[in-house]
């Protein structure tokens, strides 16, 4: 995770992107990708979406799509300094006090 | 990363919500908690998102939507058996030919 | 909808939300409203999420959330200048000779 | 408005859309809608964001993604046999009450 973090850094850093990359902005781009996912999925229905009913070309479509979704999610995390599996367990906890 | 899929699983597990975690419904839920982490960033100026100029308690509300998103996002790729690190990897490699 | 734009102006001019009220925020609220609305359906198999299939509450529940979706576009259209019938339409001729 | 809601009912007959068109699966297209309306958004400050600052294309870009969120409101509005201007109107009073 750390690795991937300094990567995307990297790639953001390279290509002057800093001033764009405000935690505001980039939970816009993180919902655009999100966006983008959804709309893989959005006229099969439940079970077609399952892994096991995917065509190859659906998979690698939503393959990228997570990918980008995540990517903006490190990225973020990143510029925000948050220790993103600290805080996955935190809210796994909190959840498993409430559900 | 594998040891927080796990215990996401393990917790849908014990509430039996199998059935529930199609990737469809989880792309979804993936968008619902998108939408909150932008409510927590849409009146603020690109400047008052920053880091230095969260108060606490945005911070805090920020973190855990932000977990939120990502707890979703280790669920799809549980459900879908994707290799994200591997994904990403990928995903980082092609933008770095478009950009 | 002419009279509706005016009453929504009429709100954020009474609480001088006008500076909060940028396009690129009104998106972002505007998004965060269409989460909430997801989240209505997102355990929903799309049988149960037909109108027939919906209880009193489910169906309160997304009319006020599709009433929140609508009044920030509506908002978004006003401070944009944007005559939405017309670009509706517009979309719709596009969209024809596309599908 | 209900002109508008006819048309869009209209194209979809004719494209046999009918079974796609559930409330559940018009939400994501929705959702997936508002997704795109976000990226033109993203990279932009909120001062970049105002009417009188966005080029032509961007405004054309930004007319064509509003239409295609309505397009989709207009549609779920109509699969679900909500009276829209009624529920905007209720919220506009729950919000007054509210703020």
């Amino acid at each position: 995770m750390t690795s991937l973090i300094n990567e995307i850094r990297d790639f953001a850093d390279q290509r002057d992107w800093h001033k764009f990359h405000t935690p505001k902005n980039l939970s816009m781009a993180l919902a655009g990708e999100v966006g983008e996912l959804l709309a893989e999925f959005q006229w099969l229905t439940p079970e077609q979406s399952l892994k096991e009913s995917l065509s190859e070309e659906q998979r690698k479509a939503i393959e990228l799509e997570i990918a980008d979704v995540q990517i903006y999610l490190l990225r973020l995390v990143d510029v925000l300094g948050i220790d993103l599996a600290a805080v996955v367990r935190e809210k796994i906890q909190i959840n498993s006090t409430r559900f």
